[in-house]
This record gives structure tokens, C-alpha cells and sequence, in this order.
């Protein structure tokens, strides 16, 4: 596969190893970095259902609560706050691919949403991280106890909405997402400090199937059955979503090496700290000598990042994990090619946006 | 409601303050007390169909696994323990009371008891309790983070079982029992210490209706809509749940104080210290002099459960809840008269299990 163009990723130039953190470039300072840059506010007709999303959520947070209020408060923290809303936007745009029904499309959206909500909750809980959003994560704010119970609440509610949709077959659609970001998960905490040091792409590739890429083909099959959409339209909208899926947590990847927390409104570094699969991590550490693995493990475990850091600059790990991730964002464009799709061209700004987003 | 006989509940003349815990006696040992102990295993109908849920929850957990192994371990580890099955056991007779199908009814109360399981993970991290059906709890044995994800997963495999019946109904009542008891817990948690010095006998009984009664309910709705029951039998058998659920839980308040660790099988008098309302303390601290509630309040700051045992003895808090729990328990049966149900006598052995049972 070639190499992007070094404009199309980072420019690793200016990095300077000996202070912290900034040996990877602030890729919004970086005036050569704007093909990296997918304005998702420029793009009216993602932001137009974007804007339908979060009306739904709203209304449902302000008509659908109960006692006792902090539960509640602490289920609608962050989902109030925004986030991409990639999944609501995949059942939405695939139910309007084949001219389903945009009511029962909303609502299984905001279903979709409940549920991401729920699985952000917990996965601050497990990595035990205090930043989401700009605002404090749930089990911070509210205590580990209401968290989790929180997190229950919302995968009820969604569960609710999904069933008054009346479709049985879009539950176990729904269900099997959450069994398989479940199994995602816990592939992933498997993978952590000592695992990932003999860790290779293929089971990177095998965890990433499950955590990220089953809930968005979810997402899309959910769509495209409330829009009755036939056997090989389903066919197409999943392997598009699955292409969709390996570019966002690539692209992902590299964000969590390169933006700044501020930027990300979360915690980023933490894949660095071995908290998490990271191919860019994985790719550095494969390229890299014994000797130097060794060395930035016994760094990071003084808390030192920078000699993982030079490794990933070393081995240009950002810019393989790119082309990776620019070659499934290239196969789920083409996959939708030919279908007839009414929102076809929105969901190849899509798929852009997976690739190019800076946050 | 007059005061049910000494030996239908505990008797405390025994007691030894000064001896710790033993302050209220083991009920096994004492030979007044067989009026309290319903033995489940004599009961052949109540056993047959606990074996067969038995049988349905462990072929099913050998047939649905999936990858990393240590997710389904983490997910079956109590599940395989046994468990009372009492909501399974409410969703198969409901269902047989109105002749409906058992092999749906069956599959129902596995997904009841899946989730079950999940709550009992969730409780456990929430009191960070760390035995539990003679075991140890699911997050002190795997991990938090593990326990929390195995947690989820037994919620979707539920809600992919329930879908699999094709009532997009049965979902909306279990998803709304998952709701009020989200509710129910949280409700519980903010009784906590400080708040359960002024808490009143109303609050203690919404926060059950949440907490345990939503649940047994939705166990009945659910085999009686798999039955195709009448409004009136689900009006009945709703009924019956309800009284049946208070009575178990006030069950419950008077086992987590008198019952051993052993016999209970799991981390019990956590109650005591004031981790979980329970009405028996409720009861006793409404009904004793200011100075003496202080006084339990600061020896419980110490560790010390003492005076506050000894004011449960002293208001007979313990007789009280009984009381309580055995009108509760009449209701349950009355309700169920006359209406016909094939399952009427076994209904009425459960509810006496629930008001008897010594574990």
C-alpha cells in the first residue's frame, strides 16, 4: 500500500522528544495538515441530521425520566453533552438509503445512542478515566455505584424504545452488537501492559471486529431492516459499515497519539500507558528492536511515554496506520457504488469523515 | 396485625450482647423454630420445574459461549451456583397457570435469571461484597472491569432470548422491570447511613417496589403474556407477584440480620451496617429514644453492630417485619383464589417459601 502524502497525516517534523507530550504535533497548529481536516459543521446534509438526532435525544431525556433525579442526571450527563452520534447517524442514513420510515429510524437511533452512552460509562469506569466530553466522566461526578446503574438504565430504555419499533428482529440485531462489544472489551483489557508486548495486528484486527466494528454493522442493519431493505441492500450497508468501522477506530488510533485532550474532550494517551490495543503502538513496537521495546517499557513504567513515543515517530507508525485506515475508508466507499442508495453521497462524507476528523 | 407466635420467627431469648453477632440466635439451631423452615427440596412441584430451569440455564450456558473464555466464565460463575430461581420459577408457573407454552415460558425464565445474575454482579461491586452463593463475587474473583462487562453480556443475551420469542411486548415489560429496578437501587444506595437515621417505612417501601417488586411482576406479565392470559388473570397474577415480592424481600431483611454468612451463602448483616435499607432497622431506630439511636450510630462508625442489635431485640423489629411480611404473604394467596389457575397450589407454596424460607 503507498504511503499518504505526509501532508495528509502529521507532519512529525517539529517533533521535539524532550518535552513530553509534544513530539507529535498539535495537528490543528499544523497549517500543512488541512486534508486531515473533515469539518463535520461544513457539511450540511450530515449536520442537518445530526441536528434531527439531538432534538430526538433531547425530548426523550426532557419526556422519559423518573426517581430518583441523580440517576438520571448521571444517564443524561454525558449524552447531553453531544458526541458524534456515528451510530444513530449509520440507522438513520441506512433507513433513509432505502426510503424506510424516518419515526422508527429516529427512535431506534436514539436507542443506539442510549447504548453507546451506556458503553462509554463503563469504559470510563474501566480505564478508570476522569474526562469525557469536557465534563467530568459519570462514575467521577456521581460514584462507581450509580455509574454502573446508570449504565443499566440507559441499555433499558434503549431496549424499550427498540421494542415499541415492534420488530422482534431488531433486538436480537442489538443484542448480538452488545455481545460482541462485550467480548470486544474484554479482548481489549486482555491486551493490556504485558499482553500487548507480543501482541500482533491480526488479534488487534480480531478485537477491533468485536468492539467497534459489530455495533456500527449493527447500526445499519437495524436501519436498513426498518426500511425493509432487501437481502443484498443489507449486504452492502453492513460491508459498508464494517469498512466504516476499521477506519473510525484507526483513525481513532492516531487521535489518541496525537490530539490533545482538549482537542478530544477526553483523556487521550492513555493507548500509550498500554491501556488499550493501539495498531499504531503495536506497529512501532513490531518494527522496533528488542532493545528499544524494552527500553520504552521500562520508561512506561516510570510513566515516561517519550521512548514510546520515538518509536512510533522512528517506525512511522502514524502513517501506516493511516494508510490502513485511508484503505478502508477507499473499500466503503466502493462498496456502495451501484446501489441506488438515496443517501449515498452522504454516506461517503461519511466514511471521510471517519478517516479525516480531528476529534 | 397481631404478633405472629415466638416461634414463627426468632427467638431472641437467648441472646447474648455481649458475645457479638450472636445476639440473635441461628435459627437451624433452634428447635422451636421448624415452623419457620420451608424446605424447598420436599416440595416435588416446586422442584421439578427448578430442575428443569436448572437443566434449561446449564445447557444453554454450554451452548452459548463465546470468546475470551474468561468473559463467559466471568458471566456463568454464579449463574452455575443455583440461586433460588424465583423469578424464573414466577415466569413458568404464571405461564402453566394459563396453560401456555412451557418451551417459550422456559426460555423466558432463563433470560429472567441471566438477568438476575447481572444485578447480583452489579449489587456485589455496589457493596463491594465479596461472597456470594458460597463463592466469591464475580468482581473480586475476575475484576472489576471483567465483572462489569459480563454483567452486560448476560443483559443481552436476555434480551436476545426474549426477542427470539417474538413478542416485542415481553421486551417492553422486562425492559421496564430493568428500569424500576435501576430506580429501586439507586434509591437504596441514597438511603445510605446518614440518610437512614431520618428514613421513614413510605420510602422504604417505594424504594422495594422498585428494587424487588418491579421485577417479580414482570416475571408474572411475562409467562402469562407467553400464556396468552386474560387481562383479568394478568391483573391477578400481577397482584399476586407484588405481594409476593414484599414478602420475599421483607424475608430478606430479617435473613441478612439473623441468617450466618454460611447459611446465606453470601456477605450477610451488611444491612447492620447500614449499606442497604431494611426495615427491621428502620423500625427499630423509629421506635427508640434519640439518645439510644446516637449511641448505635456511633458505634456502628466504630464497627460495632451491638447497640444496634440490640435495639432491633428490643423494638421487636424482627416480629414486626414478620408481621408485615406475613400479611403480605396472605394477600398473595388470597388474590390467586378462585380464578382457576393450574398452577394455584404450587403459586401459594411459593409465596410460604418466600415468607419461610431460611436462606
Amino acid at each position: 500500500m503507498p504511503k499518504p502524502l505526509k501532508t495528509d497525516v502529521v507532519d512529525t517534523s517539529s517533533s521535539k522528544s524532550k518535552h513530553g507530550t509534544s513530539i507529535l504535533p498539535n495537528e490543528k497548529k499544523d497549517a500543512n495538515y488541512s486534508r486531515a481536516s473533515f469539518d463535520l459543521s461544513a457539511n450540511k446534509g450530515l449536520l442537518k441530521r445530526i441536528e434531527k438526532i439531538n432534538q430526538t435525544i433531547i425530548q426523550y431525556l426532557e419526556i422519559d425520566k423518573g426517581q430518583p433525579i441523580v440517576l438520571y442526571e448521571a444517564a443524561h450527563h454525558l449524552i447531553r453533552r453531544g458526541g458524534k452520534r456515528i451510530r444513530s447517524l449509520l440507522t438513520l442514513l441506512a433507513c433513509e438509503a432505502v426510503n424506510g420510515d424516518i419515526d422508527n429510524a429516529l427512535k431506534a437511533a436514539l436507542a443506539a445512542e442510549l447504548v453507546q452512552t451506556a458503553s462509554l460509562i463503563n469504559d470510563d469506569i474501566i480505564d478508570d478515566d476522569c474526562y469525557r466530553r469536557g465534563v467530568e466522566t459519570v462514575h467521577h461526578k456521581f460514584g462507581i455505584d450509580i455509574a454502573i446503574l446508570a449504565s443499566n438504565l440507559l441499555v433499558a430504555q434503549a431496549v424499550r424504545l427498540t421494542a415499541e419499533i415492534g420488530l422482534p428482529e431488531l433486538l436480537i440485531k442489538m443484542s448480538n452488537g452488545g455481545i460482541s462489544m462485550c467480548e470486544g472489551e474484554t479482548q481489549d483489557i486482555i491486551m493490556r501492559v504485558e499482553n500487548q508486548r507480543t501482541f500482533n495486528e491480526d488479534a488487534y484486527f480480531r478485537m477491533v471486529a468485536k468492539k467497534t466494528v459489530a455495533f456500527m454493522r449493527q447500526a445499519v442493519l437495524i436501519g436498513g431492516l426498518i426500511g425493509d431493505a432487501s437481502t443484498s441492500q443489507l449486504q452492502a450497508l453492513t460491508a459498508y459499515a464494517e469498512a466504516l468501522g476499521y477506519t473510525f477506530q484507526l483513525r481513532d488510533d492516531i487521535l489518541d497519539i496525537t490530539a490533545t485532550s482538549e482537542q478530544a474532550q477526553k483523556t487521550t494517551q492513555s493507548d500509550l500507558r498500554m491501556k488499550r490495543g493501539n495498531l499504531a503502538v503495536i506497529h512501532a513496537l513490531n518494527a522496533s528492536q528488542e532493545i528499544e521495546k524494552r527500553r520504552s517499557f521500562r520508561a512506561l513504567e516510570a510513566g515516561d511515554i517519550i521512548p514510546l513515543l520515538e518509536l512510533i515517530e522512528k517506525t512511522n507508525a502514524l502513517y501506516y496506520t493511516f494508510d490502513l485506515a485511508k484503505s478502508f475508508n477507499e473499500k466503503a466507499k466502493s462498496v456502495l457504488q451501484g446501489r441506488g442508495f438515496a443517501t449515498e453521497k452522504l454516506l461517503e462524507q461519511l466514511a471521510d469523515y471517519a478517516l479525516y476528523r480531528n476529534y
